[in-house]
């Protein structure tokens, strides 16, 4: 076991502050990363406050892990000490059930280890990426290129995913008419990602103010959904629309948007339940789907699909005694796009 | 024009009764057909009694007919007169948008013109089959065997028509697992179809009393919905449920029924929007869907397979002075399954 510098949150309600716990020291099959970079997500601040409950305390957040591997256990394949790596938001799974048989790993039907806010096989809270190292089993660790900044890498592990995966489950390309909804650390990755694989993207979104970064991030075009008439305008119009929407909203009038047979898929999660009225899906045959990141295989390949393509979140670098006001900030949507912990400030 | 005998609402409270209107004359495309039976549909009700909005009155409400045709204009090619025919939700359409050209009429893109409570091109108000005759374009006219009762197809002109479409449209058949959700007009129809496509069937219901009944139309199994055990149990079960419920109910507890990847398919729609929690969703990429009728094609297409594998409604036929007494039954579920008027009972 060695100690390990973080930053945690003791209880929902105070801030997170300093903490310094023990890791397991790596087994056969374990990567030990000396973490570099971790971003921060939406859901860290939900679980920190425990607005999902069941959260475990101390909790020591993140899940857009990117570092490099300082020490590998003996049986260890694909994974040589000094190899960029990454973690995402889990860190095991059961492995035999069929979704883990078929690389969809975060649908696990006895539930992902997730890689905070989690237990593990023993019954040990996780403990995540605000910290200097993690140990993770090498099937649970992802190649990382050296070909990019690794500061925009890291929320690659979760937005990137997250919105990677639903694009390409529903075969988003070339032809189709994409609406992103939202454009904060999701959306812009949901942008960047629909531009890159053909569609023609539209941004939607409350304020005005973030057209030119909509454009910028290669959306074609650009709809500010309080204004009823490009509401009305835009009845009927996309075949996929990828909400990122975590606040409380209302579905409907995003379905209504759809063209016939449209899907809405769902990545953000409301506090409480949107309504659906089942006219807006019956009456153009629209579907309203959620998803869920990625499986480790999928994660890869988004991964490498980055390297490739030159891919990369946009982030805003802080030092983790800057993670309390980053929440406030992100949860203002005064980022543009992500914050990323730069884990040297932690030492 | 000729006066037609026919029941109708003259505003949203008070009971149907005896009504005489005009219908034309066949223009070159129309068919003239005399009316012998037609079924009573759970939206006539909403829609006699304005829950839905905009009705038009007097309303002849009835989109589930079958008859005899009696006159056809001087360009039909599809009828002769002594055929049977049948008319289902609605009996025009643009005929140019997408959906149109695709055979989908029902999503028309300016909206099907509804065999009653619509407007035709002309402005005037449509008048439905609780009448002695109905004038329509062929275009819109289905054949209908003489193999089959025919009182017990009339109901397939909707409700059976409903319930295929979407069972054929997310290619429902061997292997997969399938709940029918509600077991009244539609759901009878689409335990029906289901079991005949190849599926496993089960029938999700809060009354125990039906599992006999649900067995005998060809499910293989059934649940009762209020109890927790059971609903535990089927946690993850599903790849397709299809609801039928048009009451107010929430869709979650259905939706945590369905598998990864698993569709469920609402074709009734409740007077009030219901909630959908995102977790449902994306925990398991579960998706739900709305289906509205099936074009004209996909409805003879229908009517073509239930008359090879000798598939109808399970009816009860009743005289015209019986509806409003059957559309309060209908509301307790008190029917097994269908209310078919024999419009000789009007002449």
């Amino acid at each position: 076991m060695t100690a390990v510098k973080a930053y945690a949150a003791q209880n929902a309600t105070t801030p997170l502050a300093p903490f310094i716990f023990e890791r397991r020291d790596p087994l056969p099959t374990d990567v030990q990363i000396e973490i570099l970079y971790c971003g921060v997500c939406h859901s860290d601040v939900h679980q920190v406050r425990n607005e999902w409950g069941g959260s475990i305390y101390p909790m020591v957040p993140g899940h857009e892990i990117v570092g490099r591997v300082t020490k590998v256990g003996g049986e260890v394949k694909n994974f040589t000490v000094g190899d960029l790596a990454g973690v995402g938001c889990f860190v095991d799974s059961c492995r035999t059930c069929p979704s883990c048989l078929a690389n969809e790993e975060q649908y696990c039907d006895t539930g992902m280890v997730g890689t905070y806010n989690g237990r593990d096989k023993e019954g040990n809270p996780t403990y995540g990426g605000y910290s200097t190292r993690i140990v993770v089993d090498e099937k649970y660790c992802l190649h990382i290129s050296e070909a990019l900044p690794i500061e925009g890498v890291a929320p690659l592990l979760c937005a990137g995913i997250t919105t990677y995966s639903p694009l390409r489950h529903w075969k988003i390309g070339k032809g189709h008419k994409v609406a992103v909804v939202g454009l904060g650390g999701l959306g812009h990755m949901a942008v960047k990602f629909a531009a890159s694989f053909g569609a023609d993207v539209t941004v939607l979104s409350t304020s005005k103010s973030k057209e030119q970064d909509a454009l910028n991030l290669g959306a074609h075009h650009f709809a500010v959904t309080t204004d009823p008439e490009t509401m009305k305008n835009l009845q009927g119009h996309f075949d996929f629309i990828l909400s990122t929407i975590s606040a409380r909203h209302d579905y409907n009038p995003y379905l209504n948007l759809l063209t016939l047979n449209g899907t809405m898929v769902v990545v953000g999660v409301p506090p409480q339940p949107s309504v659906v009225n089942a006219f807006s899906l019956i009456g153009k045959r629209r579907s309203i789907a959620g998803s869920l990141i990625g499986g480790i295989k999928e994660t890869q390949e988004m991964l490498d699909y980055c390297a490739e393509n030159g891919i990369v979140s946009d982030v805003e670098v802080i030092k983790a005694s800057e993670v309390n006001e980053a929440y406030e900030r992100m949860l203002k949507g005064d980022v543009r796009y992500r914050f990323v912990i730069d884990i040297a400030s932690l030492k």
